[in-house]
């Protein structure tokens, strides 16, 4: 039984590879799927393929539109939705993602310090588990599949 | 043909009213739900009614899911989601509210100002209209419902 | 905005009317469904339309299904749907009732008494509310409709 | 034509071996999943991962949400789920399953020996087969493959 | 709490009448639908609107179209599809209906004589009654509606 | 039983009004809807509420998204999509608008001259009813409603 | 691009091999799946593996059951549902399964002679083909998979 | 991650092969399906397997039935699909799949020439990108697979 996992969320620490060398490590069947993580391609996708924008907000819309097409597969494909909150940034996709997850009925796990706590309550409402390192989300991986707890 | 409109995010302006004063003045069948805005009832509401948790996390778990209730249907039920970004908080339930919409196929309308567009650029990007302005709103009900345009 | 609210479960004690008339008396819009509360009706209603079964099997397949034509509709339509558990029989109905309820996305209110907590305990964490009272769930109507708190 | 079969319920007894065993001696092409099986684990892998609690019932969500990832994983990706009700416990869990299992269309077979007759009525009426043995799955899942019967 | 109800099936004999007067004698709250059971209208409204056919199969594809209009609405509808055998006819349309009920998974009353028994088996089991005559019908929709039986 | 009509396509004739008052002149109860139909105001409301766009694509694409709120609403909460292609114009509109109206399930009815018949061919076949007149489409809603056909 | 195709309906000609050996002679990329096609075991099943009914309707009712998993995963799992109407029985259960496959958006195609053209134009007008012998049937998925008709 | 995409529109260019080739040249890891290209095998389809018709519309229908077993299983399995109107023809069958794809929630390219972009505003706004070249297409899919950007 492989579990597809989709990676959503912060895109400026090594989050993501911990957790795929985690469970790697550990010898899991998962699959993982995740956003474009390189900033500037993300960014500047749209334009660079179908043609420049001198207006910012048709630049950006060109872009999140190309993004789209990765980030919804992923979503729609996946079993569980990780969504990794981090220090910087507004990150209202990785909230936007975690919308999209919880009307499809996808398994959440949120990940984020105590720090935003409180303002992710909404988000964290809607989890089946909110976790704080990359460690955790390994070891819940671990016993979704096997069954066994860390020793 | 009444038009159902869920009016999401931010509790500390008057957008609402305009939205709704603005609709009513032009006669429109309009008919619009929307979150608690009482914030502090919203933060609240679980431990009053379900008993005190001595850790923030249940506390705000158990409020969390107790507004999930009305949001819920309030989306559900929506036609027409109006998200709106203001100047203070994470507001990542109006970004979270915003990927359930979407999920569930409704029409988004985003309101926000013009500094925060780059950080918005993926809730845009699954919006039908992005307004600045609670009185751009109205001109687009008003179109929609009647297909007239401002004089 | 009316809301649709199913009562399921426990049929031997007046938690129904409790609600209802809170909610009554609360001047609430609530719209409510329930099971067949006669007990005796409800056991027999296969056999006394449809035939006699001389095997008891056959005898309470019958009125199951009789009646699962009436529980159906009531989750279908409802926003809520609110579980109670009591103490008496294996209330198994109840439990299935409620896996159908978030199955089908509906936001779900359990009620039980601090006995049935650790049994209860995936029922609970499908659940946008755990109460023990159905006075609490009234207020959590009251909340819902109106956002307004027990003073 | 792999089918898919997820094993719900009672976690004390050999029932799941018998049948796995039963249709890997038949050669039948069958995929089993199942919940965490080690009745500790199960009850503690939230706070073991997660951290502790000092509430047994957040204690118990936490695990129940985690046991929800492999669970409804399980349920979503069957063709059938088989629900075994056994002697301990209320076993609410099981029958909880058995709702989301039908309300997503699953064909749902229930295990059960006579004496719950009556108390698994709603459960049973839902059901394409009642069965009381393993071997009796065992014979029902030949059949669904082969067509064949026992001798 | 209306109920709807689509009346599949024979158009040769009077059973749609007998329920339909048999609820609104009884004071229930049930609103009926069905097709149009004018048998040459039924045939021949296709090439009558659209256009003669000098081929058969296109003369009554022309008409089945037209029906599936009205049907289609019919069933997607209702809360309860009654599907009633008569004596003649091959009657394929009807057992078609209750195929799309029970896909949609409408709650499904089978209405047939015993000598149908056998051919009927796969029908009778995908429904939740399966009754000889529209006075059980009108008894089961009393009992869903009030909780009473037939005294 | 009152039936939702979209009425989608061409909006240079009267066909609408045809219909509309073919059916009130007839005294059926159809509920109507239809896109914004003054193909000013249609191309220009969106820079017209939400400001110019120097490029032409947006200019359009603002518009065009504006006008998806309504047709998408009156798609979703139709029973009968009427579209009607005419002489003049690409038409890719109406085309899409069949198009999500069969992925919908919804029951569609084509209205176009002979000239049409070859290049249509693919729409037509997702049809209930392929008619040439506004007449026929009244004649087809009258049968509907109440199974009589034209004298 | 495997095609998964399930064949319905009568059991007692070879018309189910012919269409197999048409595709593997053609050398075609089919994968297919139909019911039980030993009419004595199908008829049987249920009381040789739950036990005898003396009763013969529940006799019949524990069999269709049983055979319902298997039908009913066939025809979820099928891109194509091919339903064979011959010359003996009702055959009301393969009218059910294309009512069925039509409420699911299955592509149906129908199987029969002449002689059944009238009685079958429910069935016939929610088909994407009507075919009179197998080897039609192999011409249309050939056409299908690889776009060549017979020469 | 395969993915599946549709190549819907336009037959008479080797647009197709352009795409295909650009991402075998690539090394990505794409599933194409299209509908068939033949355009007198399409056209012909129906009736030279299914017999004559002596009224175009029907030898129409027929072959655009067939079509729809290939297209509608493309689009379903599809993750994107891409759709190309050209210079020629109505197409209206083009943008009849682009409605399909919008309202099943696939992810669409529209590529067409700058002298449609008016007329195809309405599809342009459902989609996810608008390419001119197939190479921006092959561009895109580059950057859905591996996020890089062409140099």
């Amino acid at each position: 039984m492989t579990i597809s996992i989709y990676l959503s969320g912060e895109i400026h620490t090594g989050w993501r590879d911990d957790i795929i060398q985690g469970c790697e490590a550990a010898g899991l069947d998962m699959r993982f799927s995740a956003p474009v993580t390189d900033h500037d391609a993300s960014d500047d996708c749209g334009v660079r393929i179908l043609g420049g924008e001198p207006d910012k907000f048709w630049h950006d819309n060109k872009g999140a539109r190309l993004n789209a097409i990765r980030t919804r597969k992923g979503i729609a494909d996946a079993d569980i939705v990780v969504v990794r909150f981090g220090d910087r940034y507004k990150q209202w996709n990785a909230a936007f993602d975690a919308g999209m997850a919880a009307a499809l009925g996808k398994s959440i796990i949120v990940l984020h310090g105590p720090e935003h706590q409180h303002a992710l309550k909404e988000v964290d409402a809607a989890a089946l588990a909110v976790a704080e390192t990359p460690q955790q989300v390994v070891q819940i991986l671990t016993y979704v599949e096997r069954g066994t707890l860390p020793g």
